[in-house]
């Protein structure tokens, strides 16, 4: 057999540093700002996150060391594998030569758990003994705890209301890991029976829950407690950057150099940064290569939004962060892709942006289920409902090329599989599923907040 | 880093042969009889399966090559990863080296994706277009879905209706691959009308389920249509082969010769075949390996069952197969491991218990579970309710090997996840399972009724 389906990486051939690309950007990354407008110190984060974690935040190395225990336990299913997407290719009849990096295949199904491991790593090493944190959808609540098990931390996950009751094997798979899983707004903390007071029967927001877990984390007599965001922050960008340093070495194994486009969908930016700033990184020093995030036209941050100071969650409680933004106040439309309904965008990735690095696209949901069972049916994985932006916008690249005539290397990030998410399957092949698009004055409203607030350069 | 945590092969590692059991066992197979008591003939098999399929049934032949494009579609997901459970020898404190074949890669999530690709290439290749199949949890199911959909053939799933209630995801995902999933019993095949006229309540059963779906084959008028059977059969078995035979090049590469023991669950004996044969194949020529199927107290065919002549199916529908059996009116304790609760077994396998060659075990859901959540807690990955069994089984042979002050090398096969299944674990986790013994009195009332049948050497 001559054909090479995909590859995987030697034990010896595993990158060892994550890549930092705030000291490679041409304008300076700006700090987050308190309450009073001035920039935060690493000192007034200390009560949420353990000192080690805040100086990755705040790092300008562009390498940093990934500590050998931290390999070990990623080992159990790193390097994923890099797959070529023949049949994908074959129904397209496109002449590009698409490759997908397959994060599915990590046991909490997602690439979460690849910054998951990471802090809890950190925060053990701190002799911090529980971690809080929020969870949407759930697949980054089930990877905490899943890590934390690996690990030996305690972990409660404050899980968003109607998530909760909609999606219960969430729950009972945080539970079998050894975790703690409750609905949020929840008894346990002030916000949440304030909120409970007043709104008995809400459903939750991810700002809610991000509250209730700060709370949690804060407030431990013991200060044994710290908090855990699975995107946005400095951070996890950089843990996730092992996806596409990996990449590189598994697209020379195919004897391919860099591709020409690369691919992933956008939330909060995480699996998007994984991928991508390592090919940020090649053209920053030359090569000429296009790199596209992928968002819901129902939350088009990158695609419709503008570059300013807002806080990372709903209730206000977080720092100003400097990113591309619809306004803390947004809620996007409940689609099926909960992890791409975040208003705002991790600042290392807004900056990308802003300095015209990268080059957005949002597609709706019926064209992104449609890539998405395409796929299911040729290359045989059943991807995730945020997944399925990555691979629509794949799709579009691929007919692109095939109209062009030209040969491209088109590399997208599979970032998680579905088979916790069919319902969303069934309302597509039911023709249940409308599109979503934004309109200008609802874009205007959420906006009209940040009119005062200050500005990023 | 030097650490092996796991291995893959090279596409050029790869086996390029089945492995066939049949011709090396100490007495020769006995063939299956049909009603009249006499033996089956590959022409009588015909109207259900294609007859490249029921050559590889009755072939004699040692090694049988594995085509190249179904090696191309296996290139998918395998080789599957051969991993080290440091973490699990770790917690159990034992001398023990332990390995397990991690099929739950696989984009179906279990094992069953190896014969149900091999079987859809064989129809296709002999001119069917449709396959018709019956699935109790859903495994099988979906896996000949996505199979059909990657070859091109239309697939009908009749689907144990109190299954097809209780999981509605398992159709969902039958219905992204664009297979139809219907509820057994149905009002599509005369045995689905008489028997819901007589029971329009029942929850039906894979007896029935299996009679639709050949039914449904062979009254295609245009002779188009064939039945697929995802365990049991001799040529299931072969195709599961390629498990075992990818397991001897990694544990090489992981500097071990053959293992001291092979653990696999057993229900229809697929998963068990597939790690195990091959390695019967060494204790043929000289190994000392201890061969453990691990199956249900509930459901207790090798451990407590007579070898004799049964029908595979509840309605008497199949030809008499040579097996360990509970009786075919048997119908076990509803665990969670709906894989087990099978109440026949692989002819192969019933020889291969017949000749001395494997030491089967029964093991309590209980102890199952016990096992399945120290594993998701140290190795990181959720078992199937099936594969909990294996799991049980390696950790009393790993707590053995810590009495005897042994380095035995315990391998197990992973064979599927549990992320579909995990209501059991709930039910663990808050004390509601219950052990299931079975007593002599209940295993001789279904025995009883085989007295007069014809009985095997």
């Amino acid at each position: 057999m001559t054909r090479i389906k995909k590859v995987y990486l030697e034990a010896n051939e595993m990158p060892r540093q994550w890549y930092n690309l705030a000291p490679d950007l041409p304008t300076p990354m700006q700090p987050p700002l308190g309450p009073d407008g001035k920039p935060i110190t690493p000192e007034m984060l200390a009560p949420v996150f353990p000192m080690n974690l805040i100086e990755q935040e705040v790092s300008t190395e562009r390498w940093i060391d990934i500590p050998e225990e931290i390999l070990e336990m990623l080992a159990l299913y790193r390097a994923t594998p890099l797959v070529r997407a023949y049949e994908l290719e074959a129904a397209l009849k496109t002449p590009a030569r698409i490759y997908y990096k397959n994060e599915s295949v990590s046991p909490a199904g997602s690439h979460k758990l690849n910054t998951a491991i990471a802090q809890a790593w950190y925060n053990k090493q701190f002799g911090i003994t529980k971690l809080t944190t929020e969870t949407g959808a759930g697949q980054w609540g089930s990877a905490l705890a899943q890590a934390c098990a690996l690990i030996g931390l305690e972990c409660k996950v404050f899980m968003v209301r109607i998530s909760f009751d909609q999606k219960p094997f969430r729950k009972l798979l945080m539970n079998t890991y050894g975790a703690t899983c409750i609905a949020s707004p929840s008894n346990e903390t002030n916000t949440g029976r304030e909120i409970l007071a007043k709104m008995p029967d809400t459903p939750g927001s991810l700002g809610i829950a991000i509250s209730e877990a700060v709370e949690a984390a804060v407030t431990d007599p013991e200060g044994k407690t710290r908090y855990s965001l699975g995107s946005v922050l400095n951070h996890v960008m950089l843990h996730q950057t092992i996806i596409g340093l990996e990449v590189k070495k598994q697209l020379a194994k195919f004897g391919e150099k860099n591709p020409d486009t690369v691919i992933a969908c956008v939330g909060g930016g995480s699996n998007f940064a994984g991928i991508s700033f390592p090919f940020i990184y090649e053209k920053l020093h030359g090569a000429n290569i296009d790199i596209i995030p992928v968002e819901p036209t129902s939350c088009p941050t990158l695609t419709r939004g503008p570059f300013l100071y807002d806080h990372g969650d709903t209730a206000k409680m977080t720092p100003l962060l400097p990113m591309y933004t619809l306004g803390h106040s947004f809620i996007p439309e409940p689609i099926h892709a909960g992890g791409l309904r975040y208003h705002g965008m991790s600042p290392l990735v807004s900056a990308a942006l802003r300095d015209k690095l990268i080059n957005p696209m949002a597609i709706d949901q019926i064209e992104c289920y449609e890539a998405g069972i395409l796929f299911a049916r040729t290359e045989g994985i059943v991807p995730a409902p945020e997944t399925t932006h990555a691979i629509a916008g794949a799709i579009r690249e691929a007919k692109k090329a095939k109209e062009e005539g030209k040969e491209k290397v088109i590399l997208f990030n599979f970032s998680g599989h579905g088979l916790m998410d069919m319902v969303g399957y069934d309302k597509y092949l039911t023709g249940k599923l409308v599109k979503h698009e934004m309109d200008d004055e609802e874009l205007f409203k959420f906006l009209k907040e940040l009119e005062n607030y200050p500005k990023p350069q």
